[in-house]
């Protein structure tokens, strides 16, 4: 692999993850820190990658019938409150408008942390009659957390993300909708972003604030963390009785609609890097690169490289891949190192001796190999090495969480696994508070989920030894 | 045309324009208002139209080497007052947040009303070279100005934009970005929204806050008062030296950069409703109508029409037509009269006897005439309807335009003018705020802009009759 002085500077991932994280994410030209902490600015190409996460998104989302609304950034005080366990969960954590221009507020307002209140208090005025549902509604914005510690993507005190809100005439189909859009989000995450998830419900302790269930994909990173990817709600009819929602049924009298919630962030732009990431750098799948294929030329000087780097990249484009060329007066090294460290998939490289044999040269980000494309096979070669890539990453992560998930017995057991591997611990769990709170307390561990894909890994709950039948998977989370 | 009680309902638009108004956004289903004065639920029928607009805005902006990014929501007070001018523009009207979660914060924080200070802060990190510029940003976001008076759209205290924010090595390549950006504005207008413009530049008292100039498109809305619909400015290097940006030039030295920022917002949506619209309700161009066409079976009990009128769905669908039918239990009548409300350019009507006769009925919203197309015509017969409507829109807001423009050589000219027409006003002007003041004192209008074409209307000032060689547009504004 190419290094050069630009490489140099990032820590070895194995020495120290955290700094490793870092200098890739500010290395690689993501982000920029802002005067306010906890306030990132997302630069153009983390901004290119989540735009194309949008657009995978936004596409199987209308496709299921969802429509995109936008909504206040402000909530009243008094509207926050309107239901008791989500302002419980919200109200600690939220910025406070007090002041609107010289005068001050007769009521505070709080910049949404999210907008169940806000849709709610909509839906308390649009919605007449069973024939208006369901209404699926998806808004593109960003929220506040007001959180102690912040980090680039994993925790900003305002990130960006796609929240869901649905009401529906049966609890059934609320329920439904609720595991689709998990689902949407499973998809996004295996067949998109290279990252296996691990598919469950949250236990009560883990749920959202306001929720009668959460669902959830866990992702194991590179130093075999969990990443929450995505999160997916049902509300009941909870939030319609206490913002007064209802509906005339198909009986022609008055019921309550049933609710869901689901939301996914640029969070998911901190698991790539920490899934697919190397000493190196970034590491992009290329379904969802911003750039899927650097055309470098080698020797530019010399007469018709030029040219015919330009060629390639016509080529390239016209068959519909993400491609760029950088013909800069820097020298090929510090370009190889550059492009690296972005994750670009693909390195094309192209000068004399290359057009005299009629080829090019294509380096793999995953693989590090180097190998000659006959110029006649290009965009065959290319998409084909190029989806070779998408399915390496994916593998190399499925192995990742495979080999690092193992099953445990005893408290102890969790606690000597986490110590050595790390990773994910299955256990049998009785569904106390209690037992989860000493798994956390001693093994240091949280539950990711009461994974969907359940097995008998024992007969008893290994903190309190009751006999259970629910398998929990446990690990470290960010 | 269909007359229903839906319909009866909207205030006649001659009568009252501004409640006509408000009836067309209710009703339509475009807005609906939030607890909190000023911000506005944009439902998903309006954000369908502003999405189109995005991609249209987007696309351009894009194919002109620009790229998104995503800066904070909110600005420490001592940022925004690092410019002195921008900051007298926008201190008053900003809204501050005052605590985050349970702590008072140190500094206040303003929620941004506009980015300049944001970018400024940014670049002034990650600016070093020549090679570097220009830095061609784009942002898509909400911002928020404290206005006393609101109104769906026109002005709203939250309101969605896109704000563009470059950079340049020159002062020839910033001022170019300027007048390129508004051209993009103009186009926008002109070709999707089918809203002529007055293009010009804006005088002194008129201008973007800390702007060396600010340009302007200017639309004529059907009750002939203007909408500023689209600005860009050039701000020298004003911004640069108060936030120390600098860069290394080409002679090695260092050298303040040339700025620009150019916006354009949701107001553009109210624009739409108050050009094209009518007694009937909204009246969308075909080009960036979220349905261009809505197929409604008629007896749609009868064998054979519902089967046909999804044929008809997948036909035009598969012909690129954004199209859509209504096979609910409602009316006609209902129907007809809920999507003339709805502005959707065309429908079409397919019963039993149309179907006997391998027709389909079509409607225009913008002619109100109906005649038949044969079915093995029916793609490329409602595409040509599609752009005869676009075309007819344009045609007509031009005329308004045109035949509402008149010139004037005294004070007492315009007031006639204004009182008796409305509409515009084009005078000579000697240059000064006293004379622009009096203007709107004595006739009421401001100064809407410079146009960029410029007529000799006279030969003084109307106000203090000095000499004068250039002409300005006034009018009665949004």
């Amino acid at each position: 692999m190419a290094k050069d002085k630009n490489v140099e500077q990032i820590t070895d991932m194995d020495q120290d993850f955290g700094q490793w994280y870092t200098d890739v994410v500010t290395k690689a030209g993501l982000i920029d820190y802002s005067g306010v902490k906890g306030f990132f600015i997302v630069r153009p190409y983390a901004y290119a990658l989540w735009e194309n996460i949008q657009h995978v998104l936004d596409g199987k989302f209308k496709d299921l019938g969802h429509e995109n609304v936008s909504m206040p950034l402000l909530i009243p005080e008094s509207l926050l409150q309107k239901e008791k366990d989500h302002v419980e969960g919200f109200a600690p954590e939220v910025a406070w408008v007090t002041h609107g221009g010289s005068e001050e507020l007769s009521e505070r307002l709080c910049i949404r942390p999210t907008s169940e209140t806000l849709f709610c208090d909509h839906w308390s005025n649009v919605l007449k009659s069973w024939r208006d549902l369901p209404m699926l509604y998806n808004q593109w914005c960003s929220v506040l957390r007001w959180e102690k510690t912040t980090r680039p993507f994993l925790r900003h005190r305002e990130f960006m993300w796609q929240e869901g809100h649905t009401l529906h005439e049966t609890q059934e189909e609320a329920e439904q909708e609720t595991q689709q859009m998990l689902e949407v989000y499973a998809d996004l995450c295996e067949n998109y972003l290279a990252m296996p998830v691990v598919k469950g419900r949250k236990t009560d302790k883990e749920k959202f604030a306001g929720a009668e269930a959460t669902y959830t994909i866990e992702c194991m990173m590179h130093d075999r963390k969990a990443l929450q990817s995505g999160t997916s709600h049902y509300f009941g009819d909870g939030f319609a009785k206490a913002f007064e929602i209802q509906f005339s049924n198909r009986e022609n009298t008055l019921s309550y609609p049933h609710q869901t919630s689901w939301g996914l962030s640029t969070r998911i732009i901190g698991g790539i890097i920490m899934t697919h990431g190397d000493n190196n750098g970034l590491n992009l799948p290329p379904k969802i690169a911003p750039i899927q294929v650097i055309v470098i030329p080698v020797a530019a000087h010399k007469e018709g490289v030029l040219e015919k780097a330009a060629e390639l990249v016509t080529r390239l484009k016209a068959a519909g891949i993400r491609v760029k060329s950088d013909t800069s007066d820097q020298s090929p090294g510090w370009k190889f190192a550059e492009y690296e460290m972005k994750g670009i998939p693909l390195r094309i490289e192209i000068g004399p001796k290359d057009i005299e044999k009629d080829q090019c040269m294509a380096a793999s980000r995953f693989s590090g190999e180097k190998s000659p494309i006959a110029l006649t096979e290009l965009e065959d070669k290319v998409q084909e090495m190029l989806e070779n890539i998408q399915a390496g990453l994916y593998k190399r992560a499925k192995d990742n969480l495979t080999n690092n998930t193992r099953s445990a017995k005893t408290l102890e057991e969790v606690r000597a696994i986490i110590t050595e591997h790390g990773g994910f611990v299955k256990t049998m769990w009785c569904g106390s508070l209690a037992c989860e709170m000493q798994m956390k307390e001693i093994a240091g561990v949280t539950s990711r989920c009461i994974p969907f894909e359940q097995e008998q890994v024992g007969a008893v709950c290994p903190i309190c030894q009751k006999p259970s039948d629910t398998m929990v998977t446990w690990g470290v989370a960010y």
